[in-house]
């Protein structure tokens, strides 16, 4: 048996999430069925986790296991030629048997977009959530420190999350605002442009990113302060938080191991 | 009556071009109908020129005449609420009864983008076309050089042209490197990376950039010489240029006018 590892990204509008459900049209889906039509194999692949319906993905990770003899060089292009066109590997590597893309995973980062622009960018509609209302960045900066370490996430989680602990480290969230956009013929009248909020962290709660974000807009709007970010972590109640931002704005944008250099 | 200017910013992929056709699905259709259910005038809209199936706009101009009394700060969000996503209004203006969007025209810019990069970025595969050869820049920006200024495009124009002159003047033709591409996990291996051809001139033929841009991937192939492309303007044949580039890595950047300061 081999293992191999894949890097894919992923235009996740037209999906149901990444993972397989009964009927449904899923990432997962797509990129069983492309190694089935390769190989013949009926695998299952394992995610470095899920993403849900409309949530995008720059470097998600899977891992599965075949018994194919085709050589590693020929993976990648091998299965995109199977792909739809909104789903694209980006490299495949033979990982050690024991590898796990979830349970090996040691950080993951996401990236929340928010287009505070006068008009939307038509180009970016799907991967931007746009918010015409100026936002006050250096609230929304300083909201963030609040969140960087070991903390207690309940109040930034699904009231359907089946985690036992909430507790989960975040080692870096930081705003970083997208130079003057080339596309809009848009002044700016106060607003900040595209801002992309960065989380890095050993591990995310169901909807967490989300829920971060559709807070930190709060703060930016001046409906809260940077402080209520730290109030609400030592509330540990998700009805005190903000409402999870759409799906559209969040990206799964890298998953880190430890593997050997290639 | 009142003239009204559009700025307009489209997404080409789901569209059969800008110009209304009989049972086609057209941006200039859709804009009509915006302005039908906003104003209950069957008006027709006059765009800047066309675009092609699959050609995108940043800032399309389009004008049209009403009788309407709404007030011109309220035309933009007004048409924008009638207009599908990938269609948006970025600005509205009200201009005297003497300017035509495309008689009054002064300069355009078209931008053809070429992704050269090993995998494609999957969320601006409907945006780049992508070419993974490796290109030679250089070779390519001296090859631009010849088209700035006053010449025959004969070569560089589709046979379906029915302009009784094919002499046009470019004022600016040039390539920009973006940024290391934030995407993908992808060595470059020699490629480089995503290329914006900007080209202005005082009008262009059918198919004209889309010519120039498939020629203009030859020379960076090292299938021609930056010297062929002055060749082909002397040789005024279509059938000695290269390829119609792909209609996705086009995009009508920006059409100028000598208009009065707003």
């Amino acid at each position: 048996m081999r293992n191999i590892f894949l890097v894919l990204s992923y235009d996740g509008t037209s999906y149901n999430g990444f993972q397989c459900q009964p009927f449904k049209n899923t990432v997962q889906d797509k990129l069983q069925e492309a190694i089935f039509k390769l190989t013949g194999d009926q695998i299952v692949v394992e995610g470095s986790g899920r993403t849900d319906a409309g949530v995008h993905a720059r470097g998600q990770v899977v891992n599965f296991q075949t018994s194919s003899n085709i050589p590693i060089e020929r993976w990648r292009m091998a299965i995109n030629s199977r792909l739809p066109r909104d789903i694209i590997v980006l490299e495949a590597r033979e990982v050690p048997l024991s590898f796990h893309a979830r349970r090996s995973a040691k950080r993951k980062t996401y990236r929340y977009t928010i287009s505070n622009t006068r008009v939307p960018d038509v180009f970016q509609r799907n991967y931007q959530y746009h918010h015409p209302v100026p936002l006050h960045v250096t609230e929304m900066e300083l909201a963030l420190q609040y969140l960087i370490g070991e903390h207690d996430f309940s109040s930034f989680c699904s009231g359907r999350s089946t985690k036992q602990s909430h507790v989960r480290t975040i080692y870096h969230a930081y705003l970083e605002r997208e130079a003057a956009s080339e596309n809009p013929i848009d002044p700016s009248d106060g607003r900040c442009g595209v801002l992309h909020l960065y989380i890095t962290g050993n591990g995310f709660l169901y909807n967490m990113v989300r829920v971060i974000a559709g807070t930190l807009i709060q703060v930016g709007e001046g409906k809260r302060t940077a402080m209520d970010m730290k109030l609400l972590l030592d509330a540990k109640d998700r009805l005190k938080a903000g409402p999870t931002a759409m799906a559209h704005g969040l990206t799964l944008w890298d998953v880190e191991y430890d593997l050997p250099a290639e």
